[in-house]
């Protein structure tokens, strides 16, 4: 369903207004193409060139722009501008490669359109409200993710600094200072801003799976966001033979074995979705070695990736134990051995049930249904909230998922979306 | 077991005899290094230089030796060079890349040393002999197999004849051309040879799987070639879609469609294996795509070959059925498709009842049980004996496999394998 049709004159953004936040998107397109899609790398000119410009637009509307730290871009109402006790609306602008134009740069948009909205009119807020456009939060590029809201709030570490570009290979801090960051307190793990004096931090994202599209939602509030276990490689080593000699009972088949494995995991998942868990499970990588692979070869192992995702921490616990549980029997049933390298556990978020509840009156008051959804991506909200920020998501409707060219987001369900977060603002401002 | 215990003496090799099965190994290897084992490229220079080695030390020992239009290499006593009605043993020169160096060399060198031996101590044999040492049989160079015998036998067709070099993209045509075979004949697939006056082709071979080995055998005759149905590259198409944003049901996972197809065929494969039925199956690759493959990423496709084997040839034919309705069930479960490229079946071969028997009974005059198994991979002997010759074949112990560095055979066992010939080869031309 739509949202614009019976909604309150007041809400409703202006004509010009829907074409400056097209003009906007289509703009940062344009200037970040890639063979397909868009490319803006965390931490490179490109970001910074894409901030700029959006300052620029910014300024032109006579609304305060500034920089952090981080040379993130922070834009309010003049009148907002050193004001404490802040509502912080905010995403990326960064994109994988050969990414879509809506993952990230659409929550920036929709805050700033609601700011330019007000200032337009002439009007403020019922309490002061920033935006913040923020840099690297895709782990494309880098392999840490939320680099920007990590070091914001005091919690991006060595191993991530340390981590290197699949490009060039030199770090994320050299990129970092590069863009003029200052690592000192970086390296500290010191807050770069006054966390205390954000009430709440708001994050509008395209939807990357397919349930508002499925159920014609133009937007819902998501609930949580869920935790994961990422096994990045597991090897199933076997025995390499002639794949006509070697009679079956003989076999040490790495090949046989993942699918037992893998199969055994999905009938678990599937037991566990039909008793009500909220889990996923995928894995997105598998490959014998082309470099000995043969059709007629037993391989001697294949390498596979894992991961889970789920709200609760308990589930990622018990898929991770099966994980291993399940490898020991097939290793003993085939004689195989499975190798794993460092699990990598990230935290549910638990999104607050204050915020959450103006989100989902906001919604009613578009004449949205209340609906929710879990998050199964991270997001930079993910750690606002884990640094103590009372913080909230909405997703709108988007095809084809994310993190490819064939991102599409309806402007119409962007701004659906920026109301609701303007009128929650409100409300929340007013307590 | 050994077999060199307690036989006819003269049956058996002098010492000297033995060393020089050793060295002429050894030789060979020396001039085909690879960065680990032997390469010895199928037409190439290398292959010329090993047959002109291999010529010299024959001529030197007194043998006759002449080339075929192949430019294949002939041997056998001086007196028996052109006698008609002769038995031919043989098998290749060339290998795999970082391959061993006892695929196909060891049945050549068990030929010559046979020669050799009746030629030192001035005999003949019952009836002539010819040893052929073969070019061109492994299909790791062009793709097609047994090249030099179906280019014998008349079966080198056009296709095979196109196949490109996996090095230099040149055809197998111009190959056969470098090394100066007239192709005329080869492309109007008329036999190379008068088949007719091949009594029986005899081909011994290193064990390319663990079952001599397992059972301590140091050789054992082989009943039949098993054939294959080969599915190179069959790709399961689903959808992509960010790992943790659509949830189990919304999704069209290809890799967990594929585990489940597997699983399903390896079950099938357990029921004919305890039935007693002679079946072996094999994913000897599989791959996501690693251009678009990530942890966190459903993957739209993954790819992967079928390949089975057997002696029955309908079981083959059943087996490559259940392929295709196993398929018909996951992607109906699943919502997946599977795109499968054209099937390619070689006809299993059966060796000829005479030939076994008379290899059955040399066995037991060596004190070797009158064991055999069946060659999972095929051997010029399945296109002699698709060909009408009378053929036979003789499997020798080795470790590690075949096709490898790791190949490794005894000496004393081939040698064993070789008196087993010498001695099935004088009671088939006794009649």
């Amino acid at each position: 369903m739509s949202c614009t049709e019976t909604i309150p004159e007041l809400d409703m953004f202006a004509q010009e207004e829907i074409d400056l936040a097209a003009e906007l998107l289509d703009s940062v397109a344009a200037m970040s193409p890639d063979t397909n899609g868009v490319s803006r790398p965390a931490w490179s000119p490109k970001e910074t060139e894409v901030l700029d410009y959006l300052a620029a637009r910014a300024e032109a509307e006579g609304l305060a722009v500034w920089s952090d730290p981080l040379d993130n871009r922070l834009f309010s109402l003049p009148e907002d501008r050193h004001a404490p006790g802040y509502t912080l609306i905010g995403s990326h602008v960064d994109s994988v490669p050969v990414g879509g134009n809506f993952d990230g740069l659409a929550g920036v948009i929709a805050g700033l359109i609601c700011l330019i909205h007000q200032r337009r009119k002439g009007a403020r807020f019922s309490g002061p409200v920033r935006v913040i456009a923020m840099r690297g939060e895709e782990s494309a590029w880098f392999g840490p993710c939320y680099t920007a809201s990590r070091a914001l709030t005091g919690g991006l570490d060595a191993e991530a600094l340390g981590a290197t570009h699949k490009g060039d290979a030199r770090t994320l801090a050299d990129h970092m200072a590069d863009v003029g960051v200052d690592l000192a307190p970086v390296h500290a793990g010191r807050p770069l801003m006054d966390l205390s004096e954000i009430k709440e931090y708001l994050e509008l994202h395209i939807e990357q799976g397919p349930l508002l599209l499925t159920d014609d939602r133009a937007a819902a509030v998501v609930t949580g966001i869920r935790g994961n276990i990422r096994l990045k490689e597991i090897v199933a080593h076997g025995e390499a033979g002639h794949s006509g000699a070697v009679p079956r009972e003989y076999r040490r088949d790495p090949v046989m074995a993942t699918a037992q494995l893998l199969s055994a995991m999905d009938a678990l998942w599937a037991a566990e979705v039909s008793d009500g868990t909220d889990l996923v499970m995928t894995t997105g990588m598998i490959g014998t070695d082309p470099a000995h692979h043969a059709m007629a070869r037993i391989p001697e192992s294949v390498s596979f990736s894992f991961e889970a995702r789920s709200q609760q921490a308990t589930t990622l616990r018990a898929i991770e134990a099966l994980v291993h549980s399940e490898c020991e029997i097939v290793a003993r049933e085939r004689g195989v051995r499975f190798v794993f390298d460092e699990p990598v556990h990230t935290s549910e978020a638990f999104l607050d049930k204050n915020v959450l509840a103006a989100l989902l009156a906001a919604c009613e008051a578009q004449e949205l249904p209340a609906e929710t959804v879990p998050s199964g991506a991270g997001h930079d909200a993910a750690v606002f909230s884990q640094a103590g920020v009372p913080s909230g998501m909405l997703f709108v409707r988007n095809q084809n998922g994310s993190h490819n060219p064939h991102e599409a987001m309806e402007i119409d369900d962007m701004l659906c979306g920026a109301r609701v977060f303007k009128r929650a603002a409100q409300a929340l401002a007013r307590g």
